[in-house]
């Protein structure tokens, strides 16, 4: 049975991922639900775009995304479900799909307005609990997507901040930083030449490497990360605090 | 299968809940575990029973609610099992069902003193690993409830923190804040009239509204919140943080 | 069928452990997947030995555990499958299986080697997800231990810090801190002579309790606590930070 992979902002804190898993099972006894992450900064659309992007590909065929990341919740802000090739997704409608929709075109969208398949009378301010949990918990046990409403055309979309290639500088920014402190960038490694320099505020980190053992301890790396991305490292260390990296710096390569 | 669903003060850093579902698959192979909740701050029996209070309803009927937020641990106090007309809980005998058990009366309460359905050599400080989740997975698996202990009359209550209706004036306090910094109050909407204005720390927050899209960024507002309380909140932002919020602080209806 | 358990430094900011979650049920998708702890401090292989030896127990026999705490991911390390009498692990070898061995012999040994049993093109920097992941999910399927790569006999090991008993004084150290401040020390109890005074930091703890209840509310308190060792606690406080503990700290019995 395909799982339930569960993205929000709701943190761990309080109980309302474990509600949604309540409502989920509501509906189908026998869901898997899984957790990708539920500590995304608060309304940070930009974040759950990018674990979407990277994460995505790791899960098996027919998995049902739900993304609760929604500063317009109780707005007028539709909430979606589309398909890929390989996958299916609940969303607001404000662009979360969109990094990933670069990579894996939208098959079939819908607006997610059929009523019957929610929670009756519905909150204002926990749509995670009052829909997208019992559209998940029905479309995992075989619901057909048809059920849920119109097909819809165009819909909101995010840009990718693009990297950019100029004069014999590649520009690009941080998109994220982990726990571990390493700042992950929207600069694919396979679009420097070998030997090109990063530079991290004016400072070097050197060329791409290839794994943190090429790092010395305590200095700054640029790698190619796990993500796809050039990541900026320190070996058993945090570069984000070391280095005062935070989303949205600028990386330069030459 | 009826879900086992954990509620405790053990936190995410420490492995207590990876060995409490250790031991509930040691007894029921085929359990079926989901977290409500383990940020439960230690030892707070109020913030466990309000969030049973608010998403006990959500679950399938049958659901084992397993609750360890126990500062008595050790002491003489009682492990009780109880049921609703939907639910079964295990509980430590210091009123964190009282509030979720005004709504939802107990039909049948139990001592769990049947020593066979522990794990052995109980630990006088880990009651979560050797009594709650060995007696949970033996429930889940089918285990009788009457093989538990025996029933028990009087035990432990916890009044529920009353709103005052005086004089025009409606008194109530803030229950919990989560995540976002939503400041979750005991006053339900449906006892206010309508355009009632809230009041924080002297400061209007204006009638209740239905969702945040009618606040505006920044500035407080007063909702129907999610669990059917009356929140105070900022769109998009942290109302706690911002105005000093706590659990135990007044609020006025005028 | 045998959980997956897993142990690693990935957090829950992040969606690492979401993403190894998918790669195994890519692999077997009724893979029953159990989180043990995921705050391990960034490349603490300690504190992972540490809860490996005081949790393993509790789970089913055949368990796989799957640890990623591996400050040489990238480097020369190996990855290592080993067996006890009951349970399976999977482990950069480094040492963090070692104070489990000492309690539970490792029967079989074998590097992880067999790349048909990977993700295609692994990272250097995230092995957690593509070989980890795959292999634990391929295992809990059924494949055969021997298939994961040929049998290795030496391997790393990690000292346990042994406490030293000299002319009437024991003298022992704190491994673990934990969410309720409660400092955990590798000193067993039955060690101890009925009586024996707990000093930490020249303040004496008085002797070995039963359990909380017999301590004052805000006075130190030496527990034998539920992970077999002698503990630092307050009851319904915190030890550590009211008296600053730390692990690696002395503790002194006379």
């Amino acid at each position: 049975m395909a799982p339930v992979v569960l993205l929000t902002d709701f943190g761990n804190r309080d109980p309302y991922v474990g509600i949604m898993k309540g409502v989920v099972l509501g509906r189908n006894p026998n869901a898997r639900i899984i957790d990708l992450c539920h500590e995304v900064p608060p309304q940070d659309v930009r974040a759950a775009a990018f674990y979407l992007l990277t994460s995505a590909s790791h899960f098996p065929k027919g998995s049902i995304f739900v993304t609760v990341v929604d500063p317009g919740v109780g707005s007028e802000r539709r909430i979606l479900w589309a398909r890929t090739d390989s996958h299916q997704f609940l969303f607001p409608d404000n662009g979360v799909l969109s990094w990933l929709e670069r990579k894996r075109p939208l098959k079939e969208i819908r607006e997610v307005s059929n009523k019957k398949l929610w929670l009756e009378s519905p909150s204002s301010t926990f749509h995670g609990r009052d829909i997208f949990a019992p559209v998940a918990g029905s479309l995992s046990r075989g619901v057909s997507a048809a059920k849920l409403g119109p097909k819809v055309g165009a819909h909101e979309k995010m840009p990718f901040p693009l990297v950019s290639f100029k004069a014999g500088t590649v520009r690009g920014e941080i998109l994220a930083i982990d726990r571990f402190g390493n700042a992950i960038s929207n600069i694919r490694p396979e679009h420097l030449k070998a030997g090109t320099e990063i530079r991290f505020k004016r400072r070097s980190v050197g060329a791409v490497r290839a794994h943190y053992a090429q790092g010395r301890e305590g200095a700054p790396l640029a790698l190619s990360g796990s993500s796809g991305f050039v990541e900026l490292s320190v070996r058993n260390g945090d570069f984000a605090r070391k280095f005062g990296a935070r989303a949205g710096d600028i990386i330069e390569c030459y």
